[in-house]
Formats: structure tokens, C-alpha cells, sequence
């Protein structure tokens, strides 16, 4: 959901490292009062790099997790910090990548009851300008993929950017949208 | 996230209405120390009801949305409720329907981060039993619609079960899941 979408009578009653509880009181149809509650989450920021022809992915270890996740660069963006700058600095932190060309894709609300947005950014004609710059708690390898290997991630249940999954498996579902989602993402036709 | 991920030396710093928050001190690969946060929220069970060849979906107000949501039967399982006893109890609050056969087709942990079950049953023969019990804050339509049109709410912005877009779209896109699909709802071969 939208932070916007929350009333002007929820009261934030717990403020944590990355998750804040509101709640309030709600009218419901039949004229009763019910006790709501959403969490707020940070934002984070989602990038797909375009090296060439290439996509690059990253395959992603954390320390509280066992298994390994597939994922585009990406993170939490800072509060006051603009989601493009958010995903610049993740760029560069997590592949030593700057772009030339930025996009922001898409804007996403994923969830029900919280209030968190994901924004997706393409970044275009990326080159290195120095080297990976992980906290100590990411272990991180780059890979290079093509389109086609970028839509089969859709079936890959190691693929981390789950609000992504609808969108490549409906590129393979019909020419158009693959052709479009191509376009978005190297900014021209196949 | 399943709850079996938290670690030992996590502890519940908020008690809210559906949501608590846990934090720990997380071991980074570095040696240092960082604090970590999760939430648990209530689960959910969501129920697809099957009417002769039909399929029953709702489309839900709710006091605190604008939009209309269309949905399968479902909601919190409370605490302590085993989930096909909250199954049945939605289904029959929700459309006054009971089943005759109930399968547990999937369980869910849809969020990073969020301790949150999502168990996804299938509710065969149905037969209505009662009216509708809904509480203030809940205006439902029932509607019976084939399978195709099911596959097809995959498209509609205001399908609400959003951890079942990519099973459907998956339909869509190859005739074997499709037709596994139609024998995990129906019971057998279209």
C-alpha cells in the first residue's frame, strides 16, 4: 500500500530498524470501531544494468540466509535519499558500475497492510569505474545474462525479485510484450 | 519468511493487532555485529471453492480502500486456529458454504522479511448451508465464473491474490500446467 493511503488519525506506536507499526481506530460499514494496524517498510530500490546486449544479475549471499539468491543489484534506500540516488550508490557499491542512462521502470506497492514501495530503474551503457564495495554482510558475484536467460529467471525458484516474476513470464507469454519489455530494457528494437 | 528462520537470540520488541516485530544482533561475515528486524504478521488462508465447473470469487469493499478487490474466499487464521478449521470457518462466514472435499494445494511464505504463511485451499462440492456472515467491516458479491475466466484474473489489476498471478500466467503460457492446474481444482482430466 501507499503511505498515502494511510488515514489522518494513525498514530505510529513502534519505530524500529527498518519496519515502523502504525495503527488507528476504523469506522466500519455498520457504524462500529475497529482497531487497524499496517507496518511501514524502507523502500527499496531495484536496478537492472544493461552492459551491451548483456543484463547483469548478481547471485547473492547473506549471512542469515542458507541459500543463494539471484537477484538484480539493488538495496534499502536511505530515508531523505531520492530513489535515483539510492540506486546509483547501490550500483556502484555492490558492481563499481556507473551509467550513463537511468530509467525509472516502475513504481510498485507490493503488499497488502504495508506500506512499502520498490522502485525499478534501468541502468544503460554501465562501466566499471572502481571496485565492489560490500558491508559485511553480502557476498555478491556478478553474472552476465542474455534477455532470453533474463525471462527464464521467471522460473527459477532462486530468483529474489519476486514482483519482477509476472512481467517475464508475460513477455513470454505474447510477442508484443516480450518486444516492449526488450525495448524497456535496452532502448531499442530486437 | 518462515518462522523457523528467526534465530534463537531473536526477541519480540512489539505486540500489535496482526503484526509483531522481532530484532536480533546478526553476525555479519566480517566478524562485526548488526542489528537485524523482521515482522510476523497473522497468516492467511485463502479457499477456491469448486461449484460444479465452476469456480466462486468475490469482489470484496472494504471500509479503509476505495477499489473494489476481487478475490477468492479467505482470511486471518486466528491464533491457535488450525489452518483448514480457519478454511472452513471463512468459507462458511463468507459465503455460507460448506465442502465436501477439502485439499491443502499450497503453503506460502510470500515476503522477505515477513514471518506471514499464506495456505491456499481447495474446497470441492460445495453446498450452501447458511447465509452469509459477514462482520461490519466486509460487503462481498459471490460470482461463479469457468476456468478460463480464473486464468484470466492473472490480467485484472484488481485480482487481490497476488501470489497466484504467476501459477496462472503459468497456465496460460504452457497446456501441461494448464491442464495440471484444472485437475488440482476440479479433481480431474478436463
Amino acid at each position: 500500500m501507499k503511505k498515502e493511503h494511510l488515514p489522518p488519525n494513525a498514530k505510529r506506536v513502534f519505530t524500529g530498524v527498518i519496519f515502523d507499526v502504525y495503527q488507528w481506530d476504523q469506522k466500519m460499514y455498520d457504524g462500529s470501531t475497529k482497531p487497524f494496524e499496517v507496518v511501514a517498510r524502507r523502500d527499496t530500490v531495484v536496478v537492472i544494468p544493461v552492459i551491451g546486449n548483456k543484463i547483469l544479475i548478481q547471485h547473492e549471499q547473506q549471512p542469515q540466509r542458507e541459500e543463494t539468491v539471484i537477484a538484480p543489484p539493488g538495496g534499502r534506500r536511505d530515508e531523505d535519499e531520492e530513489p535515483l540516488a539510492a540506486a546509483k550508490r547501490e550500483l556502484l557499491e555492490e558492481t563499481g558500475y556507473t551509467a550513463d542512462t537511468w530509467e525509472l521502470w516502475r513504481t510498485e506497492y507490493p503488499h497488502n497492510k504495508i506500506i512499502y514501495t520498490i522502485y525499478t530503474f534501468i541502468a544503460r551503457d554501465c562501466h566499471a569505474v572502481q571496485k565492489q564495495q560490500l558491508d559485511g554482510g553480502e557476498k555478491i558475484t556478478p553474472k552476465l545474462i542474455t534477455f532470453d536467460e533474463f525471462l527464464m529467471l521467471s522460473d527459477n525458484p532462486a530468483f529474489g525479485e519476486k514482483h519482477l516474476i509476472p512481467t517475464l513470464l508475460r513477455a513470454r507469454l505474447d510477442a508484443e510484450q516480450r518486444e516492449e519489455l526488450y525495448k524497456i530494457i535496452f532502448g531499442e528494437k530486437k
